[in-house]
């Protein structure tokens, strides 16, 4: 199945143009998620929170926070939404109205798995090596204990909604807008800095490739980012 | 009033030492944001979405997509649930389940108002200078028709949690983790890429004040993270 199938739910109606709906866009999105904002209803209220993502196959395997109900909601398989949004940049427009964002974003509609037992230790290890790739040969192994604090949620991709602006600055014409105004796309990227090592670090052990992994990976995400092919010559 | 009040849907009780009461810190984590993830129940289901976002006194602004029935449920005075987050790095533990990241992070309860006539032109000016400082004096005002098409929420800043990670790597005394392992922080910071002019901006046309002072915002907001100020000797 190389196409998101389109629901009731996922249809974008306003500026629809911008729904994509290739599986491999989506795939390109998580890929590339570090958190991920997922919301369930408790007591009849929203609540919306933080987590770190990982897409494993056709999921996104989800580790966050236990509180303000959303485990709960999620253990009593209760419909969730997840949210993951990668901000490319701002669009400078000549009018207030005409200024937007160049984003690509996705939305997951689903009910999520609370794993347990091996698929929990092997979700949690899948975690730590999209962040960090290859992380799990460079550590021990988690611990029984350790797995019992940890709650890791498994959401399958099947009803997602896709939605990209990757375009210059949107210009109508005889608008009464000033064409000797500057308009364009301020491009914005995730970098990674320098890593910074504990004080208990000694200094004869160097940065491992897990961290050089993780650091490249923001290089390359801003390579391949669409605001960023436009300032190419 | 210096701190946030604590409500029950505020009190954070998983790790709890990082609730951060300051409304200061509040207002600095909102002043940095462009986006917000905004929740709402509709149809019984949770939807979360990305809106554009700036704080406005006690207040958060909020400008975004009018599908999913978001705009309905704002219109019908319903609870909504949004959540800022920074993320600053990846905590680099030496054991898969001590991984982490450092993040500020904010979460709103509140029911949000639709603004209209002259409160909605304010408030989509002020979205707009919050993004591009400045940028409402080099761009004619919106139209009538303009505003019309434009959905703008105001939702009050009165119960919120903070919570907030900017530390070292965790390292438990005896949990079997091999020191001689790297540990640390891989801090990441959002930056913008040099502005990439539309086709039809003359050559003479320089990058304006306003997109100068969005990327300065950046830069400034790199030096200022608790993750950069662990890199420095």
């Amino acid at each position: 199945m190389t196409e998101l199938p389109i629901t009731a739910r996922t249809r974008i109606h306003r500026l629809s143009e911008r729904q994509a709906v290739e599986r491999q866009t989506l795939m390109a999105i998580l890929d590339e998620a570090l958190i991920a904002h997922v919301a369930a209803v408790v007591d009849g209220v929203p609540v919306v929170l933080p987590f770190a993502c990982a897409r494993d196959g056709n999921a996104l395997l989800l580790h966050g926070s236990t509180g303000a109900g959303l485990l709960r909601a999620c253990a009593e398989a209760q419909p969730i939404c997840v949210a993951v949004t990668h901000l490319d940049g701002l669009v400078v427009a000549r009018s207030v109205f005409d200024n937007s964002m160049n984003y690509r974003s996705a939305v997951i509609f689903g009910i999520a798995q609370v794993l347990t037992g091996e698929d929990k230790e092997q979700a949690l290890n899948r975690l730590v090596d999209h962040l960090l790739p290859g992380r799990t040969s460079e550590v021990r192994p988690s611990t029984a204990k350790e797995l019992a604090a940890t709650l890791v949620l498994r959401l399958p991709l099947d009803e997602v909604s896709v939605k990209i602006r990757a375009e210059p600055a949107t210009t109508s014409p005889d608008d009464g807008e000033n064409r000797r105004v500057w308009a364009g796309v301020l491009p914005i990227h995730q970098i990674a800095a320098a890593p910074v090592p504990t004080a208990d670090v000694a200094e004869l052990i160097s940065v491992p490739r897990s961290v050089h992994a993780a650091a490249r990976r923001f290089i390359a995400n801003a390579d391949a980012s669409p605001a960023d092919d436009q300032e190419r010559p």
